[in-house]
């Protein structure tokens, strides 16, 4: 009924990683079993390892930013083959009846999507995420990695990748359009490269200018330090699209003044504590302020497939996949001390 | 140069109104000339003779929802002639040169809009509003009243009918879409007649049920009491479209929680101090927080034309042209005591 495999996990919030096991269910007729090669470390992961959101399920084996090889397929599974590569992200299921998942947006279930890790089957059973060795999920909440991006470059694409790709496409992103990224970490980076791919022309909002060379080698034409005043002067009624990946509070105000005639910002990132905004920043030129969170499996897919047509992956740091190694690189995530995605080379977790 | 007009108008911040004269400009060659019939009372009249916004001019004649007759035309005017039923709204002027007013939205001017009253005219010159006997303005920035609304029913469509036809009409209000309105007074009333003629499914969600009878001949299909906790947990989820014409600081999360996925909540009232909201409340479901102001004057003059064809008009009551009456219709808004719009007859002020 289950096969053990080799896991990283946190046995209690806040706990150091240990090396341990957990079981997962056999391939059933429509599962898709893999091998682990790379999981991305989101900053998600640390909130939940740490219990800083809701109580969370321990022992937690962290990660959604999952990417292998295909080592076995069940009976009735028609869209995967052995040997294939494929990737998992936030959510493994889904009620697949409410209207937004005959939408293809099971990321907004009305169930409730169930998260690849920190969760629960709606049949029963804690979810495990990707800090594993090997995986089993249902095909249709399998992506398939197309070839052109290498396996520890698209990791970061399956939540970092579509948590900007779906609002700068929903939000219409393109040729003409001037768009803003505000933070350039592990989203914004791949959010300033996806802009640029869309044919935006693209603005990187940053505190400093410590990463503007990096801004502009990934294609962002312009690049402002947000503790320069002058910016928020000088920008003033600039942008089409503001994407915030920054997961502080900021000061929702002047950014919506550097929004043009209904322009819309979109947080993607979510601070623990409320925003404030004053109505007249909307009203006064018809302005949005919307949120987004990660994408549906179609367009996660169109994601992936868009990336590896405009040669598109994560800049990535490969970490060994020791518990004192993840320790670490949790601490540097929460620096910010990473350019600009840590993935874990799962494959060299011995078996 | 001038010619003088009787007018009732407050002399310092939020003094009696009286009754005095100001002067107008003559018919200039693109100019109309009109006799004010009615004039509306927007609560932002009372803002504004009260200095509860920025610093006032004063003597101020207050009014923005102006409705008459044509009594002559400049040598240039093309668009009307004496005898024409025409209408001015929340400003007299724009650039005309900036990118919002090239697309027909004057009302986002980039140098600013010249506001009907407590303004002043790019070349010189403060403006008066249509608590006036005669009016003075540019043809360009002139309305045609439809047969089929009275003047006096047509009047509060200037500003109040505007600010809620154009974000219904801009977020698609329609068949199929489940619309809320959220107050039941000048703009709610409006607001609940406009989007039940687009076709839409509307709501209103007011404080009480006391409106509830007028709410439901005016068309709403459903009407909710805010005040009971319930109306927040049986709507979860349902509008496409919120249009909230309450100039209160609202619950905001608790207002977003009502919209489905990708739903807008607009902002039209606008409450002196900030908002808060949480991010997750955007995000959870990719909501929209928005915000609206009036329209330019193609849509204004495509929401009379709307209104006139649906046989929409305020629910007004008239008003003799006194000021002690003014006085105490100002009490009445401040109040919410009034169904749903006060007008002046401003064709019985003395010349």
């Amino acid at each position: 009924m289950t096969t053990t495999t080799p896991v990283l996990s946190v046995p209690t919030p806040s706990a150091a990683f240990e090396r341990s096991t957990i079981e997962r269910r056999d391939v059933g007729a429509h599962d898709v079993a893999f091998d682990v090669a790379f999981c991305g470390i989101c900053h998600s992961d640390i909130h939940q390892a740490r219990n800083e959101w809701a109580e969370g399920i321990f022992p937690m084996v962290p990660g959604h930013e999952v990417a292998g090889t295909v080592t076995a397929v069940g009976d009735e599974v028609t869209k995967f083959a052995v040997g294939d590569r494929v990737g998992v992200g936030c959510f493994v299921d889904s009620c697949r009846e409410c209207e937004n998942c005959e939408a293809g947006e099971e990321q907004y279930c009305l169930k409730g999507e169930v998260p690849t890790y920190n969760g629960r089957f709606y049949e029963g059973g804690d979810t495990y995420g990707g800090y594993s060795k090997h995986f089993v999920v249902h095909e249709d909440y399998t992506l398939r990695i197309p070839e052109g991006i290498s396996l520890e470059e698209a990791a970061p694409l399956l939540c970092a990748g579509i948590t900007t790709y779906s609002p700068l496409h929903h939000w219409g992103a393109g040729p003409g359009k001037k768009v803003a990224i505000v933070g350039m970490g592990g989203l914004g980076h791949l959010g300033v490269k996806i802009a640029v791919a869309m044919g935006a022309e693209v603005t990187v909002l940053s505190q400093s200018l410590k990463k503007e060379e990096d801004g502009r080698r990934l294609g962002a034409q312009h690049y402002h330090a947000t503790e320069d005043k002058q910016t928020f002067k000088d920008l003033r009624g600039t942008f089409d699209l503001i994407v915030n990946t920054v997961a502080a509070n900021l000061p929702v105000d002047k950014y919506l003044s550097l929004l043009r005639l209904d322009g819309a910002m979109v947080n993607v990132g979510i601070p623990s504590d409320a925003d404030s905004f004053h109505a007249f920043s909307l009203a006064g030129m018809r302005r949005s302020l919307a949120g987004s969170k990660i994408g549906g499996i179609r367009e996660t897919q169109e994601m992936l497939d868009f990336c590896a047509e405009h040669g598109i992956g994560a800049e990535v740091e490969v970490l060994a996949p020791e518990p004192a190694v993840i320790d670490e690189a949790y601490e540097r995530v929460v620096a910010s001390d990473v350019r600009y995605r840590f993935v874990i080379d799962m494959a060299a977790l011995e078996d």
